[in-house]
């Protein structure tokens, strides 16, 4: 897999991968000289995870003929206050509603999460992950 | 730090943190289910990755009075075939043009993957990050 950033001026950055008809822009906030008008790069590993788990989850109760009326992933983490600034524990929750049976749901988040979710994977080999589940 | 992806419906999530202005959308290839709108949760790791540091070299090379004319990073990653699939390498490529002395540069890379850039720090507790040098 491959990307590329690309230098906007200041500290702006846009991001464009193998399809670059999606791309992503980057920035920092003004209190390290940029500009506020993109994604931090750190707050995409956040996106990634709850991204990744969150696709895992729908395709895994799409096979179980399930489907929720809404259905969302927060993800959080603590941060080091050292350099490098490294994240030092990631939590997500698992927002959804619409009657999906509680020990379906459950299966699906744990096979995210001990087999499909390659970032999850990832970053518990430097933090742990942990998790909970809401019926809104 | 915190972030939230929420479900479109599909494969399709739209991700949001604490500035929500900045959203990015990820999505999944018709081949897993996905209609290939967004991008994979996956590649955001390598544009954080890429970014992260870029910003780092930027801010450096500007402490140093030095601006180039065009700056990009590449990064690429190696994926393993089992599930969970995570990424076993990394490599960089900064993409630099206009005069800035080879030393400087180097420094302002040894500095950022050995002391600034988190993401190189996390990535590196489970692959090793690699990197090269391209005038342009």
């Amino acid at each position: 897999m491959k990307a590329e950033v690309n230098w906007n001026g200041g500290m702006s950055f846009t991001g464009s991968g193998a399809c670059a008809t999606h791309s992503v822009v980057m920035d920092a906030p003004p209190a390290v000289g940029g500009s506020d008008n993109g994604i931090r790069p750190k707050e995409l590993l956040l996106h990634s995870l709850a991204g990744c788990t969150a696709m895992d989850v729908i395709s895994i109760l799409h096979k179980m003929k399930l489907e929720p009326n809404r259905f969302r992933v927060e993800a959080t983490a603590t941060e080091s206050e050292e350099h490098p600034k490294v994240f030092t524990s990631f939590h997500l929750r698992y927002l959804i509603s619409g009657g999906i049976p509680e020990e379906k749901l459950n299966r699906a988040i744990e096979l995210s999460q001990t087999r499909y979710c390659g970032v999850s994977a990832m970053f518990r080999n430097f933090a742990p992950v942990t998790h909970e589940v809401c019926y809104e």
